[in-house]
């Protein structure tokens, strides 16, 4: 018998706001529940539960993973939101806009200790190996979030650097959500963790790509907001360093001089960035680029060594998130 | 066969100097190298090794829980320096004045995983147990540290929430060190542990209160810096909460009237809150109860079932401590 995807996001979604996480000193927890509660997509548990639920296991066995992946993942959004300076989250004022900086890396640092909390709950045979897949997760992500700063200060990152940085900073997560819920699970081969893992990692530099290519040509009213907001941060997206390498001397100029201005007015330095992308056909190279990821990610689900039909909630949910407006 | 409590000093600081911390992307990865090979008393790893020695366990099982401890205590001060804009760290610049906000919260997480990954070398039987212990250490120094800054904010704090502070933020980590090294050694009882984890709590409570006197009383030339740090800082120390409750109307106004001065001339303001005190007879109160505390501490130690002899390099440290001149 198998749950849908959205089944189960609802059994995520009922589970994570039924947490309560307040209690003395109020001012450290109530930003843990202000992030945790401000809605979010929910992938990353979702994939623990399905990757658990691949191989036949009880998702009931997944559930504190996954929430527990779910806090790590806010945890890195509440100090990522400090160190790129972001006011808003999902729609909301970030913790360090509505409460400073300080508050921001203390009840981060408290939101990680309840994610590791949550990861306790794992059968004990297994929990020093999810440990490992757990801590390495962070690990990835800091560096990715440390690649992704130092970049900011470089005028020249490679492709392969950037597909790197986004495969640490976002794609490892996900990836290794499904991994867990597989150990979780108890019946999954190695190789069929391989398997499921690599989906995980093309699935989400597929997205994050999509994400970039979103930025710029996204319907806005769907979107939820004004496209072009990379460009106005200056932050080398897949698009700018594919337009960078394949610009000829004058158009990468023209590419340059209005990315790294700092005179000209917003809508001017969007529509000169994506004159250039329009002229060397970044938009349709990019999509060929996130289908090129898609499909290797569902090429390595085709290998998994379970009924067809099994694997069906979690195509559904990938081709669910590429298909994507916002 | 019994060693010293500085022989075993000697141990964790060499297989601290021989780890190597530095990869790519060295930016994440120089400031948590530097931060922990920046010297400091490392009590808190020589108190799980002695723990663990106490019980007669070996202490080569718990050299990575030792390493982990001192990670996790490096990482709380990595954070802490940011929020409470330390330029300074054992005579060195701060990770977080030396390379900045974002680095200080990105290294120290890096910092906490990698205290986690030692954690994870435990013998496996005990994992789960000493990860709760570690949550636990790590969740109330979070608590501490936002009561102190919630401190800062407020006119009166009690004593009480002052000694609760203090227990969550300093007293509660070196305890729950003594108690991990006592769980990995396999031959402690539950009395027992409780009763080395109170040793250390309240060791912990004369520790912070002799910190508080050493900032006004020691010998500017032994201490290494200038005396009245915390009354520039205007810091609620136990000796500024102390007076404040023993004061009269006259002489509480005297001192807020210094202690919260904006124009006072430092020499000037460190003088008034210094003479107040002296009025009050606070330093000999704060001597008294610092005593009073380590005796306590003591006592449970006395409880231990375990050789009287067996209990000397650990009764020699917490006397050393208490002895130090900064």
């Amino acid at each position: 018998m198998s749950n849908s995807y959205e089944e189960l996001s609802n059994l995520i979604t009922e589970k994570i706001n039924k947490l309560n996480f307040i209690k003395e000193p109020e001012s450290l927890y109530i930003p843990v529940d202000y992030c945790l509660k401000n809605g979010g997509k929910r992938i990353r548990p979702l994939m623990t539960l399905l990757g658990c639920k691949l191989f036949g296991g009880n998702t009931d066995d997944a559930v504190n993973a996954a929430i527990g992946l779910e806090l790590l993942h806010n945890f890195t959004l509440m100090h990522d939101d400090i160190m790129d300076e972001a006011p808003i989250r999902r729609g909301q004022p970030s913790v360090y806009k509505k409460w400073g900086t300080n508050t921001a890396i203390l009840s981060g640092d408290a939101m990680l200790v309840l994610a590791y909390n949550h990861i306790l709950e794992v059968p004990e045979d297994k929990l020093k190996a999810i440990l490992e897949v757990f801590n390495t997760s962070i690990t990835e992500v800091c560096e990715g979030q440390q690649y992704d700063m130092d970049f900011e200060t470089r005028k020249i990152v490679s492709e392969d650097e950037y597909l790197n940085m986004i495969r640490l900073k976002t794609a490892v997560l996900p990836a290794n959500c499904l991994k867990i819920g597989a150990m979780i699970s108890g019946n999954a081969s190695e190789e069929d963790i391989f398997n499921l893992y690599k989906f995980g990692e093309y699935f989400g530099l597929a997205f994050q790509i999509q994400d970039d290519w979103l930025d710029i040509y996204s319907d806005e009213k769907v979107f939820g907001k004004k496209t072009g907001g990379d460009i106005l941060a200056k932050k080398k997206t897949w698009l700018f360093i594919k337009a960078l390498s394949k610009a000829d001397d004058k158009l990468k100029k023209t590419l340059t001089d209005a990315f790294y201005s700092d005179c000209l007015e917003n809508n001017e330095k969007i529509s000169i960035v994506k004159s250039v992308y329009n002229a060397l056909n970044i938009s349709n190279i990019a999509i060929r680029e996130i289908e090129l990821y898609f499909n290797q990610a569902l090429s390595y689900l085709d290998k998994i060594n379970v009924d067809d039909e099994d694997k069906k909630p979690l195509r559904d949910l990938a081709k669910g998130l590429m298909n994507r407006e916002y």
